[in-house]
């Protein structure tokens, strides 16, 4: 099956909104083999939408047509379609009734413009929306499947499942696809790539690899074609596994946070944070996994300099003599943030995330990080070259990544992430 | 100028990432007065893209071509461009000599991967990226005016406002479009759209209104296109914030955090906070603003009942007898934090983010937030049907507006907010 979106509205050419439309319809159709060939997106323009129309549906065994079904004026999608086949537009009576329903449901009088999306291409089939005022449009051109829904998110969902993809499924074969998603952490794409190409020459010509460089996290995608590619797929992932061996995270949707609680509470130790630079950063992406609590029970955002004396018992001379970023703040942070919070194990970052407080010592960029245990305590100073949300972002993944390493006892700095290492002694 | 653009890459097809970069182009070239006309997006499929190059160059007077310039096997725009302008890829000097610089600055090494993002279509003109180890590719095609550019959309940003807005300034007529967005928070967009409807009937012909909702904040976007418009658009403002009220948190690109701490720093008060359900994320959110230091000496993530009692003196028997999630644990929160933090104001948040733990009295979605200061201290219940990180999301936006509210004097709650409320005596 050659299937073909085309996506319409002036608010998709002027940047007010990004079209997640189109990637909900590929992540639907994937697990089914069916992949978009060709995706346009036009604004409201009668002509041009006519051509693309015919065009696409020229080009493809289905057309999916997602936006201008409306009740504006701008929603052209039914008049193009009739325009395309030349059939008049028409109240269709499958469509009066739908709004007819849908208004009294909501205690709701039929308006003028409500009306207007009941006028569609004479002798059109509907595809059904169970969800809201305007009904689909089912029409075949030039032997081409065109279905056009509107462009709310959550319609278009509830109509691709309950409605188009057991449409198409009665029409065109359906495929068996396998997706294996790999998170990595501290490695680069081209990184990784040198390395899967020179552990595994003969990659298998079954199996697809592709990559997403999501940042921070790199995934790695496996694709296997067909119903016997399980075996293959799994041996596939351990040969990546080897050879990105603890840069790999764990299997997507796990996220940074995700394999630290995974790790935790294999492990059965508590985790907490203090955090300056950051700013709630790492705490706000550890409570972002549910079931956090089993292994977070808190942190404390020491923003000023006063908090980190009182709330986390540095040193006030130390603060003043090594500056609030330095090897021992962060380790004297780390300390006080496991007694106050009675934490197995924990992180402390402090630095200057920027724009301003930079110094020729300590540029921006600069972050002291400390993490472990009061037992095995270890501390390392990076500069990272990025802006302020960057610099947050890098800096709370870098925490929560080391201290997975620490859980899973691996000593090895991550390696993306080395060449931003200072020594101390630059302090 | 007739503009198209085509992204490529089989990650946006199979709707592993979704496009935002073709907005961020609409956005920045809006105010020019340049609209995209035609945006096409395909796969990894070499034949496709030439095809597409071809046929979108003999339809336009500029080409954006967006990604496929990566070091991997399936980057491959600069082979199409060259197929399509019948030339050889061979080595760029220039491209080579930003990749070496590139590599030096990063005391990393020049890999093979690497390299071949040095192999351009012979003759070609490079755009400069500052950012990334891949240059852009500038070319020209039946007449057509080709750019194309990275996929990372930090690199694609600083290359379109540098390097390709300069470009086609030089060659193309641009407009005066002056645009002004409000962010308003607590109101939904019809009842904005209502509002300035009622209160603007006659609105000018040469202002266009517009809305995007990018919960929890909703623009207002007014547009004046020509060069004398700048009073009336000012005078519009006033009608639309005269209109809104206190819904107004101001001109874009103010957030919730930035408009509290401008408040605050006005008011000069210091802002604190104390995070149960929300789990860091208003910290998060307030330091991600450049000079969050100025009023906000920092918080406490108390996830726990433990850190409840030992950071913030909530008493054991009112968080046995009342449960974690009641009124007078969030007072107590807050007092707590208030003290520990030394701060003026702050907020303090205890509920359920779910997906577990979940009670018939205290559903998933249950929140109480108390905020203000020790003297004039206010709390609320609230049930918000949402999942998990739509939770933590609009309550710590909530909190945020409600700390800015009681900064700058405004005794209403946000009014979108209001059908969330509960009386305390549900608990």
């Amino acid at each position: 099956m050659k299937l073909n979106v085309l996506t319409t509205g002036n608010e998709l050419m002027a940047g007010d909104i990004i079209d997640s439309n189109s990637a909900m319809m590929a992540e639907i159709f994937e697990p089914l083999g069916w992949r978009i060939h060709k995706k346009v997106t036009v604004g409201d323009d009668l002509p041009l939408l006519c051509q693309e129309i015919d065009q696409l549906c020229a080009d493809g065994d289905v057309l999916l047509i997602n936006g201008g079904l409306g009740p504006t004026v701008d929603d052209l999608t039914a008049e193009a379609m009739a325009q395309v086949c030349e059939r008049p537009i028409q109240e269709h009576p499958e469509a009066l009734s739908h709004l007819q329903t849908w208004c009294q449901q909501r205690n709701q009088s039929l308006s003028k413009a409500n009306l207007k999306q009941t006028r569609l291409p004479a002798d059109c089939a509907i595809i059904a929306n169970g969800r809201g005022s305007a009904v689909g449009i089912r029409m075949e051109h030039r032997g081409c499947l065109m279905l056009a829904t509107p462009g709310v998110p959550s319609e278009l969902k509830q109509m691709l499942s309950e409605e188009i993809v057991p449409l198409l499924r009665g029409r065109f074969v359906s495929d068996h696809i396998r997706t294996l998603r790999l998170g990595v952490f501290g490695l680069g794409e081209s990184t990784v790539q040198e390395r899967l190409s020179d552990a595994i020459p003969d990659w298998p010509a079954d199996i697809e690899l592709g990559f997403r460089a999501s940042m921070p996290v790199l995934e790695v995608k496996l694709t296997a074609r067909g119903e016997h590619l399980g075996d293959k797929l799994s041996q596939c992932r351990r040969q990546v596994e080897d050879a990105l061996c603890h840069h790999v995270i764990g299997e997507l949707p796990t996220s940074l946070p995700g394999a630290l609680i995974e790790a935790c509470r294999q492990h059965q130790l508590s985790v907490c944070a203090a955090e300056s630079c950051t700013g709630g950063l790492i705490a706000s992406q550890l409570t972002s996994v549910p079931g956090a609590s089993d292994v977070f029970p808190g942190g404390i955002v020491s923003y000023s300099n006063g908090l980190k004396k009182a709330l986390l018992g540095v040193s006030a001379s130390d603060l003043e003599q090594a500056g609030a970023v330095s090897e021992t703040v962060a380790r004297q942070m780390l300390s006080g943030a496991l007694k106050a919070c009675g934490a197995d194990i924990g992180v402390a970052v402090t630095g200057i995330a920027g724009p301003g407080g930079g110094s020729p010592d300590k540029p921006v960029g600069t972050v002291w990080i400390a993490w472990g245990s009061h037992s095995a305590m270890q501390s390392q100073r990076l500069v990272f070259p990025f802006e302020r949300a960057a610099f947050q972002q890098w800096v709370s993944a870098l925490a929560l990544d080391l201290l997975r390493r620490h859980v899973v006892g691996v000593d090895e700095f991550p390696q993306l992430m080395q060449r931003f290492c200072q020594p101390a002694s630059s302090d």
